[in-house]
């Protein structure tokens, strides 16, 4: 743990937050849904049930934020936005825009604004980068953004084939993912942290997606090696989440049940 | 259980919602906060582990829906809000109203439109009641806003007194409640039913406040006796949590806990 503490730097930041977002506009005091909100649709748990379906239009999703990660309708691949854009990495490894009608069954986005920046040291594993960031946050109470870009030494990603119906648990499909063992390769992690209270809802923990400079690799990351990361983080005191509208596979999925094990299993 | 459908009638009543709720001008296509949004202040888990500094005013909350519960800051006894007025129950149990600038540690509001009416048949427990409850929710996976008007031969509510720092855990404050046995009584139950998996951010299943209609009695409601009771229903598809703002007591607070027995503890 002491060599995690030598080589983190904490640089604040401090970047002032614009007090009004682009393109709302308001006439009270509402929340600026444009600002320090992680803007969520349908909720991780209905995801691991097997609720692909999508349920938003990416370009309303984009209207939310600029950077963040999810999956597209039928789980079709790892979704990264990055700088306002979408990108989908499919089975065949190769980021690919996602035009704004495509929908979206699982997403969380935001828009990116750095309240805090890291330099970080070496890491070998996504567990090593994992306690590197958690040492860094001011409280695990929070939803935190992150971007962090470097020249990596390895990175693990995987994706995922679109389903057809009807639609296996998620553990099911990601027992069959497809692996990239990329590197080395420049490039940005993008994704979550959220806090342990919203297990069920979102990805207690770290989140990550990959997305290379030259945009032909990425992915969901499972590890990383690293010599050096610039890392920037969004605190993120609000949360906004959007359900599937309508009847639909989302009002019966058992949402009661504990998918701890079944998280874990498809995350790593 | 037959008979709890017996009695349960459904009247849908098909309200349509208006296209856009009001003092909300947006230029596109954002979530309309004003509509189908819980509006919520903190987590419930942050409560029940004593974090009960207030972290929005009432006037802000209330800018956010007509419609709801909480607690005042200091767990100052209990909020009704109602018809866009907010009231706190404290240990003397005569209801009063709220100033604007009166802030709020945990509370959640929402502009309240009927979706769905039920006419229900007696009742002799809370049980009973959120038994009948359940068994008309078209899913058990969102979120819903009730009210709930009628004569009522009993209704046992509590109220809890302002504490002082060190704050204790909620758990030990109601250990200490003042209860009240009120009925006959003409008045209304105002809370929600949150789904299973928001577990830590707000209370799973029915949660009710009362005031009675001449405004002389009410709070937090423990248990329920009635021979009718006309409900109306909100489904609320939509979820915003603003949490404390800058560093506080809540960042300090241990929300990886499973809290679930000191939330029914303080809860019956």
């Amino acid at each position: 743990m002491r060599a995690l503490f030598l080589f983190l730097i904490i640089v604040f930041a401090a970047t002032p937050a614009p007090a009004q977002g682009p393109g709302v506009a308001s006439d009270r005091d509402v929340p600026d849904i444009a600002c320090d909100v992680l803007f969520q649709v349908s909720t991780i748990d209905a995801l691991l049930d097997g609720v692909y379906d999508g349920a938003m239009p990416m370009a309303e999703v984009l209207a939310h934020g600029d950077t963040g990660i999810g999956t597209l309708d039928g789980l079709d691949g790892e979704l990264i936005v990055i700088d306002g854009k979408a990108w989908v990495v499919r089975p065949d490894g190769r980021p690919a825009p996602v035009p704004g009608h495509v929908t979206t069954p699982f997403a969380s986005v935001t828009p990116f604004e750095a309240d805090q920046t890291l330099a970080l040291g070496p890491a070998v594993s996504m567990a090593e980068l994992a306690a590197a960031l958690d040492a860094a946050l001011p409280t695990p109470n929070l939803f935190y953004a992150i971007k962090a870009h470097g020249e990596f030494k390895a990175v693990r990603t995987r994706s995922v084939p679109r389903q057809a119906k009807p639609y296996p648990p998620l553990a099911e499909v990601t027992a069959h993912q497809t692996v990239f063992e990329l590197g080395p390769v420049a490039g940005t992690l993008v994704g979550f942290y959220c806090p342990p209270y919203v297990k069920g809802v979102n990805v207690p923990g770290w989140h990550l997606h990959f997305l290379s400079d030259d945009r032909s690799s990425g992915g969901h990351v499972l590890d990383v090696a690293f010599d050096s990361l610039t890392v920037a983080l969004d605190l993120t005191g609000e949360f906004f989440m959007a359900l599937p509208p309508g009847d639909s596979d989302f009002y019966r999925s058992d949402l009661s049940l504990d998918r701890s094990k079944a998280l874990h299993d498809v995350e790593k």
